[in-house]
């Protein structure tokens, strides 16, 4: 009998490609990426290219919300807000955070798992250690779940799976060089698109994560990798 | 004290331009259409562009769920499959019902209505009467709502009110004549653009509630008003 399709969303950064090892291990695959208009879209989405080979995903969906350009609200598709520099503090909202972002990704999800009959979506969303984002929190993905059982088919039957919710940065970078996860087909800096800034929050938690984990980052970085730790 | 702001979501239908002048009778207001790759989106774009004129919305977004379109699964966004004709049919998903639609709409209006500071979203679902579409269920909205406040900042705080989910169609019209709005700018037809086809589901309910509630229909109909019902 064929394993069971999991929607994947993969942004092309380390936490989602984690996640997508995480979700093969059970599931045959279906790969979505979003454009938003963010900042470094073409590297996000040429790694999602390669991940999407790597893990051999059955059915690739790649989909533009143009809205969350128009919309704006973010250091990440508003050029004119600075995307912040330095490590996240705690109890703000960064200024990175999309509003409602993961809920476009979580819908188009589901109406894609919808056709092809898929059983779960898989999320990459990080809370405990890094995010900050209100659309990263646990509680979030257990009420968006009610909302896809309500919202759908009655033979519709989809879980949302969040498997490293919880983690570390640093776990996350153990867990994936335990999978295999290919970290050169990743990208998470916000601001530069050839070689990571090493400053900005996204870059700042990837390279604690590998400090952490005592891994070595594959990515190049602008000044190298340690001038950002 | 100007009065607060709220997000309509404006289809360019009969359901949510009641729905709008509901709105505004309490808001000033942010009217919201989307083009999701439908048969008839030219001219539900068309019926929204003169909805916002007539009453005079503060802002206007058009989004694009370019991602609708390629997922398909419904007679609305796959030319392959029909638009049904006659009545629905109790306890039938549709053909027309589009996977998880108003999950997108719901997301961009969040989005939008987050940077905007706006108290309440207006969505023209009705359930009682007609759709049969799963995201028009009022449980749906309830738990969306719920995803809403876990999923956007602390300080933001939306509602969703749908004003029509319970009345009949036939109520629909009666409630939209008694406060004025302009039926000859909405349209409804799943698939004529220029004269509505009388026979689509659509089409049907809203000749029916015309009928019911004993006001003309100013829309031009392929075969007349009185042919379809």
């Amino acid at each position: 009998m064929s394993r069971p399709l999991a929607v994947v969303c993969v942004s092309g950064g380390m936490d989602s490609s984690v996640t997508a090892a995480i979700a093969g291990a059970e599931h045959r695959l279906a790969f979505l990426h979003a454009n938003y208009g963010q900042r470094t879209q073409a590297r996000e989405l040429a790694c999602f290219r390669q991940l999407a080979d790597h893990f051999q995903a059955e059915h690739t969906l790649v989909v533009d919300f143009s809205g969350l350009k128009a919309i704006g609200g973010s250091s990440l598709t508003d050029e004119s807000v600075p995307v912040r520099e330095g490590e996240p503090v705690e109890g703000v909202v960064p200024t990175s955070y999309v509003p409602f972002r993961n809920a476009h990704l979580l819908s188009a999800a589901t109406s894609w798992g919808e056709v092809l009959g898929a059983v779960a979506i898989y999320v990459g969303a990080v809370w405990e250690d890094s995010s900050g984002y209100p659309d990263c929190r646990p509680e979030f993905y257990r009420a968006f779940e009610e909302a896809i059982r309500l919202g759908t088919r009655p033979e519709t039957r989809i879980e949302i799976r969040t498997p490293v919710i919880s983690l570390t940065t640093g776990e996350i970078v153990r867990r994936g060089v335990a999978l295999g996860v290919p970290f050169d087909k990743t990208w998470s800096c916000y601001q530069e698109q050839d070689s990571a800034c090493a400053v900005c929050e996204s870059c700042r938690l990837r390279l604690r994560g590998f400090a952490e984990a005592g891994e070595r980052d594959p990515l190049p970085y602008r000044a190298g990798p340690g001038s950002g730790a």
